[in-house]
């Protein structure tokens, strides 16, 4: 009886409190050309291997599943953490203990940790001018400033930072952090050098503004070779995030933050969680054991050789229109069209046409300077698709804005 | 040479944003008696079945964890929403779909997300007097006036409830919600009657207030039997909240929320983790289909067994000083010793011998009102750690305050 309430006669609704975002869109599936939103290839998933990594932990571990945490201490799964801090040492040339590593339900988890830990309204951080749309969004969600830092081929122009870091001392203003993402930066794909890294630390140091490093993508460079982290070389003055969404699988949902105890323990007594799914980390901590390097190793390859069809079918498309930010590693190219192209102008009709790729505007602190860029994911679609997507791509594009005239080997017009 | 600037010389915690909580305590091991936290047996967890499952969906859909919610709608894994949507029929009388479940990640987030759409600072909720500790303190951090309402033996008390209705409607307060734990109430252990659930839907009606249901425990009500869900009675007032925490383990942190579109919608819009583990759902998913009711049979006989065994160490080493809540299921126990003591007084030191409770007034919206009572979660310890326990935990209350006196057998003094 009660549950035929006319429907109308009450909204739950009418008592949500006020400054709620829009609500989400109905789900409408995946559109047939999606170069959007991180996704890794499936076929590089190594299925059957974390079958068997399951089964084993599950097998000799699976009633620790009964315990909070695994009984273990709330900053995750031993076995995972001391995974983190070796392969960090390897790989990141950063020295750190399990007791540094904080695993995190994904990278944005760990974003919104570290963003809460030092934001309140009208603190202002420093972000790359172009850089993950999540992380500008989150930070406007906290009532952040947000100065942009600008980029060049190589990453964060150094020169440019230290002029907006005095500007702001001499408003009296110290920024919370530095976020920036220095190995296979988002979206533009550089990895920044060594020296330009001892002069951010520096500027750091001079201006007593802490650096939030975000290495999501660090496994994935093509060379196999990186600087060491910034965290590496002042784990006093930087945060340091990472993922296993981008070198194994998003939907595992595994992150981590690598910190001093100071900065962990603070951050601890904000998480409300409970933990991150321990099944998750007993899985993974097992494959990554024994498989991750060879696991890493395989999956550039395929990835680089995703990039390469990408490459050479924008060039069969757009010929000279699109400017390429020819990426170090990672799983998505930057590019950009003449500058009187908005992109804006034909991205809703592209997804109503089944092809989606990130506008620039929305990777970018200010929209206006990236109306012309778009970020284009190469990692879940297959070799036929890209090249089927991006002559969609090329046609609706050409359709909005009248470029491409021509690809490289016919005209449009 | 950066790492190796001296200790002290640069603090990152100045940089923190004012407000925080104190720092979390470093992990000390689990205590010796351990009856807090909502643990579950240990050697209850299905782990051989979840091993099975486990290597079958990563060897069939392994390859679906490279993309995001396994390219699957944001509200979580198709097939494990299916079986939340058929076991609340079945079990709780709730006719919804796919389209009105989200996975969480544990039924923790699923509160911090209700609470999130509703409570600005200086909202008036209603919340049971005695109830989750969790629950209280998500509430203060998000600024709400919390107003308790009696309990009895029997759950919430109409008639109390209606006074504060009324009492609030005077003030000119609509509450934002009333949150209760009507089936297996936490600490309480009552479930609550169908006459008195539809007595809650008429207030609800009559004053306007959506009711926030949690339901727990509900899968473990030692009879099998309960009453219809306050959801499945008034689905247009009232969002329902579940997890698999208790009915199968907490470290697979999978809980729900069943609500309609216009709720779930919002709250995607406000939720920022990608999605919970699909590693996680999709072995539940494949587990919970055929062995659930097999499984969640067993637990409650093992469960029931592990109180049988509570309340006679209760009996043997409190005597008459401990008035029990026998509850109808669930994992915990709420009692109460003399007026005179508090329990407070001895918790520290209980826990320093290796003892864990939870102390009243942590689960209490006024902390002295329950000054004299105890939770005691009896699904992780062992009998023989159950009555080693109990008789510790008479020992330390009977040093700091003097009580118990004697025992069933055996005076103290």
């Amino acid at each position: 009886m009660d549950g035929q309430t006319p429907a109308g006669s009450f909204s739950l609704g009418t008592m949500f409190r006020p400054g709620l975002p829009d609500p989400a869109p109905r789900f409408a599936g995946l559109p047939k050309y999606n170069f959007v939103y991180g996704h890794n290839d499936p076929d590089q998933v190594p299925a059957e291997a974390l079958a068997e990594s399951a089964a084993r932990v599950l097998s000799q571990n699976g009633h620790l599943l009964g315990m909070y945490n695994l009984g273990q201490a709330p900053l995750g799964h031993d076995r995972l953490r001391a995974f983190v801090a070796r392969k960090l040492a390897q790989r990141s040339g950063i020295a750190c203990t399990v007791d540094d590593v904080l695993i995190t339900s994904g990278s944005l988890q760990a974003m919104d940790l570290v963003n809460n830990l030092f934001v309140a309204p009208g603190d202002t951080v420093i972000v790359e001018a172009f850089t993950y749309g999540g992380a500008i969004t989150k930070l406007q969600k906290l009532g952040a400033r947000i100065v942009p830092a600008p980029l060049d081929a190589g990453g964060l122009d150094m020169e440019a930072l230290a002029a907006i870091l005095g500007r702001l001392k001499a408003e009296g203003v110290t920024p919370k952090f530095i976020y920036t993402i220095p190995t296979v930066q988002n979206p533009t794909g550089s990895v920044l050098s060594l020296e330009r890294r001892h002069r951010l630390i520096a500027l750091s140091r001079d201006h007593g503004v802490p650096i939030f490093e975000d290495e999501c993508y660090a496994d994935l460079v093509w060379s196999g070779e990186r600087p060491p982290a910034l965290y590496a070389l002042a784990p006093d003055r930087v945060i340091h995030i990472g993922s296993f969404s981008k070198s194994l699988a998003p939907a595992l949902r595994l992150g981590y933050i690598v910190a001093a105890w100071d900065v962990l323990g603070r951050i601890l007594a904000t998480k409300s969680d409970a933990g991150s799914s321990a099944l998750a980390q007993m899985v993974v901590a097992d494959y990554v054991e024994t498989r991750f390097d060879d696991h890493v190793e395989d999956l550039r390859a395929g990835l680089h050789a995703k990039l390469d069809v990408l490459i050479e079918a924008l060039g069969e498309e757009f010929g000279t229109s699109a400017e390429l930010s020819v990426p170090e590693g990672g799983i998505f190219l930057w590019l950009k069209l003449p500058d009187h192209v908005d992109v804006r102008t034909f991205a809703k009709a592209a997804l109503d046409q089944g092809l989606a790729f990130n506008p620039g505007p929305e990777w970018a602190c200010d929209p206006e300077s990236a109306r012309s860029h778009m970020r284009l994911c190469f990692a879940l679609p297959s070799p036929q698709h890209i090249r089927e997507g991006i002559a969609e791509l090329a046609r609706i594009c050409f359709e909005h804005t009248g470029v491409p005239e021509r690809g490289a080997n016919r005209s449009r017009v």
